[in-house]
């Protein structure tokens, strides 16, 4: 059994770890860390968990994590690169669902992140948690630095155009929505249910965080630089992200072929029929990414619709999915729940 | 023209105060005062009124609202009645559409609300502002009490059976939902939409602060004292409330009658054909409270259906409603906005 | 493993079975029915199933039901009732998730769903299938009457205190509130988004086919007659059922106490510490029941809350807990799902 | 009084221009038709209207239409192109606000609508009913083809930029994104709550009726060819559209300048100050449309977020809009009601 430990597990990345980690065959849960909560038990804070999990959130000092085989950081940024050179120097592995770790160039984090990086050396180490790209590293790996949401639906749609580079790269366009629990569990006024609820807007248009690591990503992709718009959007309901991207083909050829071909061997990956409209809530609660590719009224730009849950494939299914390489097990073993339509 | 100020205007029930006062022939708005915001303009925090409303949220002390005819209070509890007493003397009349003046036992009121009454020597003086009730006494009133939303909803459906003793009025039960805007414009983990949306659940079933607000008025209603059971819940959407009440009937009567005759000539309380199910949003930005009676199966049990805007009729609207009668308005005037459906 | 049919599997009670069975360790699903789909892969339908059911729907006259150990119909009332005879014949065990077989008295059953009885003689065989009442019968049970969802949340909040003979069961009261999804997956006006987002109504307060169900149902538990008034209500919200409760308990007890000890040993249902308000989405795709129990102000009126998912405990999830203990299986098999919050 | 008439006011756009005619002061509602609902009360389908429209639904040949001064066509697509002649050679100016008249190439309307079109010779009269470009023709139209819901959004968005030609107009992108009130209320299953509800989903990838209307609309402004790619998108919410257009600049310009000039004068345009993120809400119940213009990281891609209510500005604002200029009165007659928010 792999011996788990959280960190900060208050928030949704935490719960929905916990939803999946209980029902993980291979997993022990040893222990989960809240400053705030300490003493309480989880299950009074997420009562989806009763009769589930009968953790008691403790002390970060006293939580025993350096036991632990891995670590879960569920945490805000700037928390897990603190906390690392002392777990990876006990030997413990980890997995930064937060972005302390996604962006290798530490100038553009600290500007974009707005604080100075505790431990600039790690970053290097640290391995960017997308299997499709990066499967073989993840393996091996004792520092995982977990995708934004955004991102893994952005560069699970573009990747296949990319690496074939049958899309001018330098103009392409993001245009993604995502669902509220994307901005946490934490007491704003802007998400408030009557902030959002039958309401509809764009937001950080000149410039969101998860822009650079995107653009980074794909530039390793493409070998060369990206230009990329991005602007995100936020819907009224709970879970799901669509991404909707434009490129402009630079020459002719199958598309719906070439992602299917690029994903065929993928188990989270699900290139749907050509002509398709995938929807957020076919993936409700699962660690899939439904994919369709059109080529508007035959012309020469390729509209690629990506969905993932947010939670999910988007932030917690996507770590264990990590884990799981890290420890040489099945890539889909707890990872099998059947998406919640309706 | 009635010169009007307003003592915190940051909370929905101050941008709906807006929205119908910009809307009023009679009216013009002097002053907003916000100690947080000051120096923004409104247009600015609510962009509904973007070209519509000029002002610029003043300093509470800065805001000349000793120069107004009437001062509403949409503050939280515990503000106006700190103000009060020197507006008063100034000769400007108050409308509170919070708690401060709802309940006329002081003891009762520091009780629920957990603080120590500023100016009890005021409290009596002040009127309840429920028109339906009391219309003689809040047109000569210099302190109108404006009534609680779940109060408004569930007065309006019982006061027809208590006023002619036909239900035990020992036995009430309450069962009242409302949408979350109902919890104000406070940034708190527990009204987020990734917690409220897709749920539904009671809360404070113990004991809510609207209780005895309810109690004590159907008392002076009913000459006696008055057993009410009264059980809220939340409801995934922003506006409207929804009050369910039960009563045993004391003897044989046509309740439709009743109700129909009861409110013939109030201009904002709709009774539905025998049959009805009210719906929230038939009144969604007006300030109707629709009713509906049932007899099921022709039982000795009384349902009322009874559903108002929590914003509206629920606060800045019956505010309105109060002002008019207060200035010898006719009592629609500036109220006569069409609800908005679908 | 159980050789496993579905009659009509394209509504959502169909494809929430689906959902569950497809990870049912001790399940083959053989077939599903649907004249009008027939030809049509299920994965087409419900994308959520996309990878995991390879089913094709079939036409009901060659799908080889008679072959199969168990068949569940998700199909409108009135279908069932036609097919059972020939299926029961043949040896196959039939689980019918609509009305055909819920209440005894043909006559009262008649009047209620205004239709003439196929095959009244079955239905002294059919056994109603709540397991926390008839757990014994169910397991020899050759046709189960699925219970319906609001009779599944109202029983299991009233039983307790039936069953020990603690509240006046004459006078009883259900305000219950279902998410939208109970309507089902038909084309009508009034359960369009546009109708029923941002809205909340009672409806078939004169009387709803739910309400003789739990009657007669109550009544064999109280040996005795039960006065039921029940109100139900749409909640904007996709699944979910909350029932409010209220009953005057005859003698003083320890209400707590009573549920605690009622439901220790049943797997689906968490009574909740005494003060908790039970949330619908803490059971959102989990087959648990989870109860609150309240006298507010310590009053004699008792007040329980009880929750379910109406697509899982309240039909396709309970079909399953009986299936299970009608084949032998431990009662949890199949339905360990942690329920997905937020 | 101008003397109007509506034909087919079962639907949203039709109770919409209800609670818009029946608070305009030069109006008088002589007619509203309906086949179906023939003899109802148009109050008792819409609740919203108690006490505010006393007419019923008359069949369409007793409804005398021929006696108005203007018919709204609040029809299915196909209705107003057969009544049309009749009513226009009686005197009648008619509004349409389906899509018979929209697009002057028959062909092309026959292809995309599917059907033969009842009086193509007509087309050329038909006034294209955007004021904002058309308002002179308006003034003195005898029929005018009301924009669809979509068009309008994305023209108002696209418009100063083409006709100051500075963005590139053959490689135009407009994601946009619409309330499922824009469905109509028609029985569907794909716009059931429960379908629609905590679900977002493009659809009409591959070409959408709405696309040859803007495209067209543009090569008027553009003189010139025009490429534009749509994508539209269901949002969970009941009104409202975001409209998220690109363009490449293709020189440089001050765009905030070029919009807030273009502008200036209209009465339903807000040009938000640089940086804004119009939300949907903030146009509820409104007749405006709100624009923010951006360029991401200060790049020659040029971002314009532009929202309406479909109903409103969409459709019935903008038809009532449409009669002011048809008879002289001030454009915002009848059309100030604050937008409602939250």
């Amino acid at each position: 059994m792999i011996k788990v430990g959280i960190v900060g597990g208050t928030g949704y990345t935490g719960v929905e770890l916990l939803r999946i980690l209980v029902q993980h065959e291979k997993v022990e849960l040893v222990t989960i860390t809240s400053r705030n909560e300490a003493g309480l038990p989880v299950a009074s804070l997420f009562s989806n968990l009763r009769g589930r999990v009968d953790l008691v959130f403790s002390e970060p000092d006293k939580a025993g994590l350096e036991k632990c085989d891995v670590v879960f950081f569920a945490t805000p940024n700037g928390i897990a690169m603190k906390q690392a050179p002392d777990l990876l120097n006990a030997g413990v592995r980890i997995i930064d669902l937060a972005a302390d770790f996604r962006i290798s160039d530490v100038e553009v984090w600290e500007k974009w992140y707005g604080m100075k990086h505790a431990c600039p050396d790690l970053i290097a180490q640290a391995v960017y948690g997308l299997p499709e790209v990066n499967r073989v590293e993840i393996r091996t790996a004792r520092l995982v630095a977990n995708p934004g949401c955004y991102p893994t639906a952005v560069q699970l749609g573009f990747l296949p155009l990319i690496e074939l580079r049958v899309v001018d790269s330098r103009s392409l366009i993001a245009d993604v929505k995502s669902g509220v629990s994307g901005a946490g569990r934490k007491a704003e006024v802007h998400t408030l249910f009557a902030e959002s609820s039958d309401n509809f807007k764009a937001y950080g248009v000149q410039g969101h965080r998860h822009l650079p690591e995107i653009q980074k990503q794909l530039e390793l992709v493409a070998d060369g630089s990206v230009g990329l718009v991005f602007v995100p959007h936020l819907i009224p309901l709970v879970r799901g992200i669509h991404a909707t991207l434009y490129g402009k083909l630079s020459k002719e050829v199958d598309v719906q072929m070439i992602f299917e071909k690029r994903y065929q061997n993928e188990p989270f990956i699900d290139v749907m029929p050509s002509g398709s409209h995938p929807e957020t809530r076919s993936v409700r609660g699962g660690n899939t990414c439904r994919i369709a590719v059109h080529r508007p009224l035959g012309g020469d730009v390729v509209v690629v619709l990506s969905v993932i849950d947010n939670l999910v494939k988007g932030a917690a299914g996507q770590a264990v999915q990590n884990m799981n390489l890290m420890f040489g097990l099945p890539e889909k073993t707890g990872l099998d729940q059947v998406p919640l339509l309706p």
